[in-house]
């Protein structure tokens, strides 16, 4: 059994967590933390990290970027595991989290979801054996409100594919309306659906001669992401020090 | 027993045409017309229509737009009906069909997929009844050699829809990358996948509050446009003149 | 602005219609009316109709068919419409609906998804007009937890294409491991796919020579049926007495 | 440029082979094998293997079980790769392959689309990972003339996420409707759509606690089998002596 203490406990994503913990048998939340108290939580909510009175071998950490600095000393203090799910961070950010990286175990990830990262590991085996024959293209679909185009994953998604074949020098094509021109090999095509309520769908298209494979993820809903972190957890308690990433649970 | 003159009849769709109409009791092709002589169709092939001399109850139009004259010429003269399926007509040439349509029955098509005609039929019912809680977009996907994007059926379909909406006012969106803005109501987007030898997909999303209905066309060859012309012909053979569309065979 | 009392408002439907309906300007929830108190409503909850001191306009039933006796007596009473959501409901229960139906306007649906019954109707326009030529199956998805196979939504399409096709004779094939026989064209597959945590995907493929067309309704939550139940409530508002379906919404 | 001998080079897939060849520059068919002569093919083709006069460095074998001792027999005597892409096997073929794979590069596949190969990696992975908290179902789709469900290749896809998932004790489950049971966590579910001219399609789907990820393959033509089987033959060109896989192209 893995005591975890929840940083950003109040959030909509620290509410997902709390419900998802409460149906493992590996890991309980022990205790949480947060700007603001909260008395209603199944563990007791500390607003100040110093007051905490429960042992935690691990920290789950879906706060804010403002916040990283404190959690990060009191991860450094307790020497405990921390998953960093918090979005937002700046190169500064990023170097205090590497130097923390080589005292204690550190996993960090932008996107928590579990099949979001599978898919990007299966994709990335893909693209080095079809490239060359097979003309990649990137579909997502979300709701209506959402501002930006294509989505932060479509763009990790062909960015990893960009990566996974030398000499990466994949361009991204948005629109081919404007150009009229036929398709060349060296380009990815990202496509960006929008409508109602559509939480999130991202699917690869590997069209070649004759034969398409399509490797596609879809979310129900922003549970998913608690899940993913509560893996993470798992997976990280007992590890060496160091940087890992969500990909580093699966064993390609 | 429909007896069939095709006009085009060595070209790639005549030669579909040919081979669809074997496996048909209730139609046969009984002459052919063609710039070039062709000795191994299995029907007499004419390069002049002065000395046809089979008797035929209806012609089948797949060839160029610079024949029309000459082949609307004869099916006047003959007072029968036809089905042109011509691409790339002038307003010119429409107008000359138009006239002919008032002494003989002509049903002229761009694309004679008989599921693109009954998909644009689906789609115009289900946008009245879903517009105005409901986003609509239209992916369509082709193969790597396409150089218009999006296709033409694909700006068919579009239209359909803007059509039925009253007062008509949806804008065409093809990207928006470089917008970065949410999406408004009055819009469809567009998007037009390339990739190997896809022969040609087309789906219309319609997104609402937590559900989604799609409707999909896929084409596996070329000759599912045979199918349809041949369609068209038992439906158009008979009737008043007239000018008539695929739709036309649809009883919405 | 209608006025509406909803029969059965603290059960899960009846919240998400509390809910749905705060968004609308076009009608709102006066009372509710429930075998359990309930101090936490926007509107005041009554336990006996007899109670209830609102005026209202319309009643939507979501609640059981033991409590139809009662909620049919009130709508009669004060004559005022009625939709009736309720599911489970024995012969006897719809005689009374009917019989009161000649009285007051009353819909009646099983599933009241906007986005099913538009699907059937569209289906069965397909249905006409592709069967003879293309092959009918039908996928459904639900989640892990769902015992009968296939949906009775899934059941209701079949059947409403067996109906739209005279004379009325498609058989319904679930498992062709154990046959190992060529499809013939007076048959509708059924397949029942069951994971994780899906909400409910329906669609129906019409499979041709060298063309598909597939239509796909997607649900990503159960608060889609709050939505089509004040849909039918506008609707029904205002309408000559008599038995309304929720296809009758569409005009086709 | 690797001398290909072709080895059924008058059947279906022979000629596609001969089609697919033209259009590569690291190899190029230099003779034919087959039971019967050929002068039409653009290299000589024999009915006697004794009378073939070209060096070459490679066979492909896409002829009849009943051809395979003959075509063994030449590759042992000319020390040269094979390809064989024979269907129907028994185990004393298979048995004899075996044998002469101690003496020469030896690939052997009964599928050899590039694409279905590579799904059957990509699945064995994702099973890998996902089993134990995602439920596994595959659906394939095929033409309306197809005999056996589900397709061999549904099955070999079944048996391969069986044996990466110890203890590999999965059922395969193909009817829900006569069961009217919740699923288990150990079944896979196999639906085979039967319909129209539709190639060949196969998709599994791993669907989870709201999310879902699926891998699929769609066969547009059967020209891919041409390709894979050359792209088998430049990964087999070279090797050691050994039994060789399609999966062995993949670096996995």
């Amino acid at each position: 059994m893995i005591n975890i203490l929840l940083n950003g406990c109040n959030g909509k994503m620290g509410q997902h967590i709390t419900q998802c913990a409460r149906f493992r048998e590996d890991l309980t939340i022990v205790a949480g933390l947060d700007i603001r108290p909260n008395e209603n939580a199944p563990y007791p909510v500390y607003t100040n990290a110093a007051n905490i009175k429960e042992k935690f071998d691990l920290i789950v950490d879906f706060s804010h970027p403002s916040a990283l600095n404190t959690i990060l000393g009191l991860a450094l203090e307790r020497k405990t595991p921390i998953v960093i799910a918090t979005t937002g961070l700046t190169d500064e950010h990023k170097a205090m989290i590497e130097k923390a990286s080589k005292e204690i175990p550190v996993l960090l990830s932008a996107n928590m979801s579990l099949g979001i990262n599978l898919l990007i590991q299966l994709v990335k085996k893909a693209a080095q054996i079809l490239y060359g024959s097979f003309d990649i293209e990137i579909i997502e679909k979300h709701h209506n409100q959402k501002v930006d185009a294509p989505s932060g994953t479509a763009l990790a998604i062909a960015d990893a594919i960009n990566a996974a074949i030398a000499p990466n020098h994949l361009k991204y094509v948005y629109d081919r309306h404007s150009s009229n021109q036929k398709r060349t090999r060296d380009e990815i095509g990202l496509h960006a659906i929008r409508g109602g309520t559509i939480v999130g769908e991202h699917s690869v298209i590997f069209a070649g001669n004759d034969e398409i494979i399509e490797i596609k993820h879809t979310a129900l809903s922003k549970n998913l992401l608690a899940e993913g972190a509560l893996k993470s957890a798992v997976f990280l308690y007992g590890k060496e020090p160091g940087l890992y990433r969500m990909q580093d649970i699966f064993n390609f």
